[in-house]
């Protein structure tokens, strides 16, 4: 018997998760806020030995991550035992990019025994390649996709973000800690006379990426936001960006007239 | 004898520029747009040719190009007989980064006889190393800063932006097409709970950046919005970046207390 726990942050995809695995146990954490409405485990970060003893005692063999979260600040007078052997490696990681950060929780639950799940293998929500709704793009639009994919490739290695705006082969918006919609909303903002097309949203997962922790989603939002910026579409590594709540979200796009479009080997 | 002619779009640089030699004539662009006040030779970018015959009659022997504007339209149908001929090679660049078509312009003011001088060499305003104006940054910052460098580097060969804003070692935003003051409006807005320092505002050129036609510079508006965007200050690659408006944008650094600190060997 195995059973699943979501370890759930903010936002639409750990609900969809507890949707699609029913059995599943959903732990929140305090501080970090979740939007669920049925019945939670909340934790504590201090306290991840609690966690993992409540994980055991409930039958929990596999975890999945889910949602967004910022950074946390933890509070080392909370600590638990166990938090407090990991302390030294904790503080190492802080030091360092949120990829290591999150590479390290992974190890500690897979060396408490728990096998590490993906969203994307439970929820079969990932984008697939060529058109997946709205109006198919144009060869500009395509031009300046791949002018996305390759910023986003260079910028790989900087455990940056993962969206790019490109419009007539200009740079209109980097993704940084404020994530896609600050992003779109900046765009939006963009003088006229600056603007020689549409334009297109790319998003790709980082180089080396662990898609368990950190996987890329569009959903609703994202497609209301990319029509407010005046883009003429969506362009996602296909395979490796989630598309949630994806019949809303794909109507959405028919509906505003945007492209969304999976783009294969990049 | 040799003159020098200042080929003006907007801002202060061009204004500085003209104060700061008398004898220089001033060259504006149709549809450019400019802030002298003084007189202007106005010409039209379709006709380079007839640019050049003023120049040479004005026994103009060197040009310098100052001020901010974007990617002009052409319309060919007003080229004159330099321009028709010139139109395969303005094409080709026009396919490509801003880098080449202003190297391009280069080229096409050298053949014809001027030499191109930078606005550094004239004005004597670049930044030098350590600390310029306001408050000595801390160690903090200074990491903020290396950590800024390191994102300018990465990024040197995407032909994009020239500044970067990294607050406890997170980036909170990349300059794109819109410029510095658009991005640091935009770090402005970042919600409190992604801000775990206040944040340097990092500005170098581009690696093999042509420092005649694209010096980056910062001036006493730049401060404002580095102050608004509640940064501790703004690091500078020294002897490579221009300080506009010197005594005004030192005095604003001490008032509004940010620092102006430029970066040796970066």
């Amino acid at each position: 018997m195995s059973r699943l726990a979501i370890i759930s942050a903010m936002g639409l995809l750990p609900v969809e998760l507890a949707r699609a695995v029913p059995s599943a146990l959903v732990v929140t954490l305090q501080g970090v806020g979740h939007d669920h409405t049925g019945p939670v485990h909340e934790h504590q970060l201090e306290r991840l030995g609690a966690l993992f003893d409540d994980l055991k005692a409930e039958g929990v063999t596999e975890v999945v991550f889910a949602g967004a979260m910022s950074r946390p600040n933890l509070d080392p007078m909370q600590f638990d035992a166990f938090m407090q052997a990991t302390a030294p490696r904790l503080t190492e990681a802080f030091g360092q990019g949120d990829d290591v950060l999150l590479r390290l929780v992974v190890s500690l639950f897979e060396e408490n025994g728990f096998a590490v799940r993906g969203a994307h293998e439970l929820l079969q929500a990932t984008a697939n390649g060529g058109l997946i709704a709205g109006p198919a793009p144009d060869e500009r639009a395509l031009a300046d996709a791949a002018r996305g994919v390759e910023i986003l490739h260079v910028m790989s290695g900087l455990d940056l973000g993962q969206g790019v705006v490109v419009a007539g082969g200009l740079c209109l918006g980097i993704e940084t800690l404020q994530g896609t919609d600050a992003m779109l909303g900046f765009v939006a903002q963009t003088p006229k006379h600056l603007r020689r097309a549409k334009g297109v949203f790319v998003k790709a997962p980082k180089a080396g990426q662990d898609l368990r922790v950190d996987m890329p989603a569009i959903g609703p939002d994202t497609i209301r936001n990319v029509a407010q910026a005046g883009l003429a579409g969506v362009a996602l590594a296909a395979g490796r960006v989630l598309v949630l709540d994806r019949a809303v979200t794909l109507k959405l796009a028919e509906d505003l007239g945007v492209f969304i479009y999976g783009l294969e080997e990049i």
